[in-house]
């Protein structure tokens, strides 16, 4: 998958060695691949993303690759589209998804298009294009002062209203520049560099150093634009302070965002949605770097990371190609994104990981660059395949240390798809990250079963808060009860304090995903509540009578010296079918709760069983699925619904389920969770409806050992046995109860019948 | 489309001249297409679907053609596994979704896969298990009670707790013993006969005359049944008394259920949820005709009405292929169905109107029979392409006489797919019509955005209520204010009485569905609610700015000599984004009302206006939707959401929004409902999420004409002129109001600017 140094060298000499078959110049390549230049360089300038001997070989593939073609064509309508309006550059006065600050992000979208365009073209009319809006912000620029509305989405720009939109602004606005620079006279190139390049760089790396030097996506956009723009007005100075800090010590800046924002398997500890975003500026910065400083070997640093991290990210999504939401996400965000479409041709371009290629076939363009380059040449003889998910435990923190996720896929034994549970015990994840250890989430195939709510926020909506996150999202999507765990005595997990949480994370106890018939995980989190040890341990099990598909086993065991409240949620989708335990719908609604989150939630109904397990059964897309969990008389079953206290109906109205432990100090929530049967509206036909379940039992629990068996209807039974403390996993274990002795080796065991 | 009689004749004589190749048997045919036996005939039997000839025809072809082969690949499947498990006959006990409803169901269906296997491989078998079936019902059946559970669910059946079970089981028994008949001996075929189909046959046309003489659908599968175990035994006067009526009077029977039920553009009376369902007996006992009796021309029948109901059946449906689900219907329901893999086979096949080939291609199978086979000849050189979805107006009533409904389709200017509106104004449609007279509904492509709820009942999903109709229903989705109409004083139209109802019928006032820039469809009812006259008028406009979408004139017009509550809601589909009106959040929820479906709401808000309309802006799956409803300070905007008094989780928690007028006589609602935007998660760039209204106004209304003027925010003006009265196209009118001239001919005006 990984090339070999030889082959990343051959690259870079292809990028450096310009086959100007166009130019009146005449050059010479040496072997150390420099370029040297007997007269001036028409095409003296760095190249960040795209060199004159790529833009021609990508015109003369025009004609016959496809993809090449379409990705082009856009740029190309895009500009000329553009050109044909004119250049408009408003004076920044209006916050996110309002006029110019939608007009400032279409000018920079505009001058890259038109760059790209006029580097395959050669045809001026788009590097006047580029340059006049330069020249442009070079008028404006200088005078800005800090946007208007800057106060209300910190830490601050000056075209927009957030510092963040400036430095994506920059990144790309560089780039147009590099493309087209050669066409541009030297009086203007002063012009532009001095007001606009260089202005916005200081803004960026000096005024607002604070978040230059921040080990975050915020940071990560802000030295790669900077960092790009050294390169191009070949200000070293400029480059070193995006790769090492203001200070140039290596404390801050691109090198140190790799080692502290990546875990070893190239988790990017704000979740995939903001991973997704930053690897956007990661990837284009290395690819400057690769180009320009090839002796950084950005490519192989912390054993391939980057490489790592554009497939882990890939990994982190579901069947619609959709990342994971959990942190703040929303949920329409998929891997079809450009930044996935930069990111994945550069990680192509260095690493030939050819199982990329089903993601960017599915992607139907390519950026216009080297990268894209490389990866539309591949695609030619690509034969199309599906992207292989995996099972995979994902480590978090830069040692792997701080947690992580555990992704549970199996096929799911009905229609070719897989089941996919997401086990949660990662750090906090910074600002953008939830109260939400220890939780799960479950998808059928493309559907969700069990949801993380992600984010309550309409990205660019104006009239929901100007697109910002919604005052929902803390005071609901953050919380833990908006999450599949426990929420103990109605308060969110650290009393919903970052910085708290972020001080400490969860740790994983023990794993196996390799095996075909179980995969399990088990994790433990002492620190969210003060007095309370959690530990989860979530098993997807394949059936004996394999016709069935797979279930899971989830046993969470808490452990608390004083008493306790705890809520055990589940946000399944979809319509109740059945249960089999009584219970009581509302006659008027009222709040679940009074905050934490609890304050949104309509309670709907309340049940309760005197049976030893509780069945839930409801219907999604057309499936069945079931949660029977283990339950005395005095657990209570609360059905509730989301919408209370949202005066601007900004909550979607989604279900919830929960077994509420009230007054206990141990306790062991047992929860099978099954998807069984469905119903065909072809056939109006329905299999297997009800729950399997006949049976749940918790055969041992102590600071030791957890035992649990489940007996499903068919006699099959199931006994999951749980090392609680250690994790050697040859050592031999062996508990007694009741004259029945329970023996294994290792961390768990699951015995059947 | 239609062919010529010429062409019938052919087919005619195709399917009676059997080629007997594998026979030792000499036949011979003459000109009349009648067949002659010189000894004792092994083929004599009556043919229903499948010729000896036409069997040997798809056997040579099942190397080449992949659809034969794929179709029938699934019934060897099927009978192979079904002669794996063996015969079981449990004695009849549970109703809808338990065990011996389900077997029995699934037994026809096995009965009728090995009967089609036998007739392509001529393996005995395939017919012993046919025969090992039919000697265990004969067993059975003679001595069998009504249904234990029959009293649950009138009327009554034998092996099935209701009569249509009964019935469909004979249509597919039958047909499966027509296949293997030959293959029996004949002690075995008069035990089967005499015993199995006789028995049958006289329990559904005798003992169940009732429903056997019904005009509906259970009728329809009776008469296809017994109509066709009359042509297999030979009993003509069975046959007749399909066709005709018990009495053979001509006043019942399957003949009087074509007159009746259908309208002459082809819409069943009942919907075309339960069209799709009628349409299989309907063609199914039509091609036996055809076949056995083929002087009667029955697909000439009343102007080729069969044929007629195929092609409306396909066109009341959405961009998804579910048909529009009103009166009870469930949502999930498709043109996938088996019922139309029949139907639209024998369709095809008579009429060969090449237009159904889209919908017959996504089957992606097709009847094995002599209209599988012509349909599977002509794919082989068939392009794909779509189903042309048309604007069609089509009449209800076996005269078109009775209202009816309009389907206004039109470009929806952003993503090359429909906007469809349905405008109902039809009958009653008998026991599972809902009391939703002048309702809309609008899809924006394959979305719902304004919806129709459909029938509350989960098909055969035993937990709920044994799959049957739950009571919600009745109490919810028949009643008025599940639909977007108007509810007068919180009661159904006419106090939900089918009986009241089902004697009159909307009538149409104009329609014009033809102007690719205006469709416009006027109705009135004037007898849902006692001395209240009602008419409204749905127009779909091309927007002159011709990048944005058309966009819906809703005029709703109300008379009335005493004041009433007017309530006209709308089921929007989707999250609320914003208002032009303040609006307040019930801090805790009660019911909207105590009846007539207003039990079942939470109200959530309350809002109104000092403006003269109230926009309320909704976003779904990414688009943008508005509702700009003219109002006055007294109007109030209500929000609520299904789900209150649904002790068993039966409902939907829909939304639901409502202009409220209270103590009005005459009132016009005039809704101006615009899809205006959308949000690209790729892109993150939202376009146009406001609606674009600047102002509605009613300019004119009395008892002739009504005028109103929308304006949008580009100044484009959209004037609506409607006549009230008469419907004379010609006629010219003038309307003069503070020295403005408003001048036409005809029905209706649309000035624009």
């Amino acid at each position: 998958m990984i090339p070999s140094p030889l082959h990343t060298n051959l690259l870079r000499l292809g990028i450096l060695c310009l086959t100007l078959t166009l130019s009146v110049l005449s050059f010479s390549c040496n072997q150390e691949g420099k370029t040297e230049n007997k007269t001036e360089l028409k095409n003296q300038k760095p190249v960040l993303s795209l060199s004159s001997s790529q833009a021609e070989e990508i015109k003369g593939l025009l004609a016959e690759n496809k993809v090449l073609k379409t990705s082009f064509d856009q740029h190309q309508k895009k500009a000329d589209k553009a050109i044909l309006n004119g250049v408009e550059i408003p004076m920044p006065k209006d916050p996110g998804g309002g006029y110019t600050h939608e007009k400032h992000k279409r000018n920079y979208g505009e001058m890259y298009a038109a760059g790209i365009t006029y580097a395959i073209t050669g045809d001026t009319k788009y590097s006047k294009f580029v340059a006049d809006m330069l020249l442009g912000y070079a008028e404006m620029y200088p005078k800005l002062p800090l946007h208007p509305k800057s106060k209300e989405n910190h830490p601050a720009g000056k075209l927009f209203w957030q510092g963040l939109n400036e430095s994506v602004w920059l990144v790309n606005s560089i780039q147009a520049y590099n493309l087209v620079s050669d066409a541009i006279s030297k009086e203007n190139k002063i012009i532009i560099e001095d007001n606009v390049f260089k202005k916005v760089a200081e803004f960026i790396s000096v005024d607002s150093k604070k978040t230059f030097n921040k080990i975050h996506n915020h940071g990560t956009w802000a030295v790669a634009g900077v960092g790009m723009t050294g390169y191009v007005l070949k200000d070293q100075d400029m480059v070193d302070r995006a790769l090492y800090g203001s200070n140039k010590d290596k404390e801050t800046g691109f090198l140190k965002q790799i080692d502290m924002l990546f875990s070893p398997e190239g988790y990017y500890s704000e979740g995939p949605y903001y991973q997704r975003y930053a690897m956007m500026p990661f990837m284009l910065f290395a690819q400057a770097i690769q180009i320009n400083q090839p002796d950084l070997n950005i490519f192989e640093y912390r054993d391939q990371l980057l490489g790592k991290a554009v497939t882990t990210v890939l990994q982190l999504t579901d069947e619609n190609g959709a990342f994971f939401p959990f942190n703040d996400a929303l949920k329409e965000k998929n891997y079809l994104t450009s930044e996935l479409i930069f990111a994945s041709n550069i990680a192509y371009a260095y690493y030939k990981d050819t199982s990329l290629l089903p993601i960017i076939l599915e992607h139907k363009k390519v950026s216009i660059s080297g990268a894209g380059l490389e990866v539309a040449k591949a695609l030619k003889d690509f034969k199309p395949k599906a992207y292989e998910k995996k099972s995979l435990l994902i480590t978090d923190g830069k040692d792997g240390q701080d947690g992580g996720l555990a992704l549970l896929r199996m096929p799911n034994g009905r229609n070719n798809q897989k089941l996919t549970s997401v086990f949660k015990f990662a750090s906090q994840g910074m600002g953008h990250g939830h109260f939400d250890r220890l939780s799960i989430f479950l998808y059928d195939g493309k559907q969700e079963i069990l949801q993380d709510y992600g984010a309550a926020r309409f990205l660019n909506v104006e009239s929901k808060e100007g697109g910002r996150y919604l005052p929902e999202n803390n005071t609901w999507a953050k919380q833990t009860i908006a999450h599949n765990t426990v929420t103990v005595d109605e308060t969110s997990q650290f009393g919903a304090n970052v910085k708290t949480s972020s001080k400490v994370s969860p740790q994983l106890l023990f794993s196996n995903l390799k095996d075909a018939n179980l995969q399990i995980v088990s994790a433990k989190e002492e620190d969210a509540y003060q007095g309370v040890m959690m530990q989860r341990t979530l098993a997807l099990v394949k059936k004996e009578a394999s016709e069935r598909p797979p279930f899971i086993i989830d046993v969470y065991a808490i452990k608390a010296q004083e008493s306790h409240q705890y809520d055990l949620n589940f946000m399944y989708q979809g319509q109740v079918m059945e249960t089999n335990f009584e219970y009581l719908k509302e006659k008027t609604l009222v709040p679940l709760g009074v905050k934490n989150g609890y304050q949104h939630l309509w309670k709907l109904a309340e049940g309760n069983s005197n049976k030893n397990f509780a069945t839930l059964t409801w219907l999604n897309q057309n499936s069945f699925y079931s949660i029977s969990s283990l339950v005395n008389t005095d657990s209570k079953m609360v059905f509730s619904r989301l919408g209370a206290n949202d005066p601007n109906f900004n909550l979607r109205n989604d279900a919830s389920y929960m077994i509420r432990e009230n007054n206990k100090k141990n306790h062991v929530f047992v929860n099978i969770i099954e998807p069984h049967g469905n119903f065909d509206p072809k056939l109006e036909s329905v299999q297997n409806p009800h729950s399997d379940v006949n049976n749940i039992q918790l055969i041992y629990s102590d600071e030791m050992y957890t035992i649990v068996e489940v007996i499903f209807k068919n006699n099959e039974h199931y006994t999951l046995m749980i090392v609680n403390q250690e994790h050697d996993p040859h050592k031999q274990h062996k508990v007694t109860i009741d004259d029945q002795a329970y023996q294994w080796t290792g961390n768990y065991n699951l015995k059947t019948n």
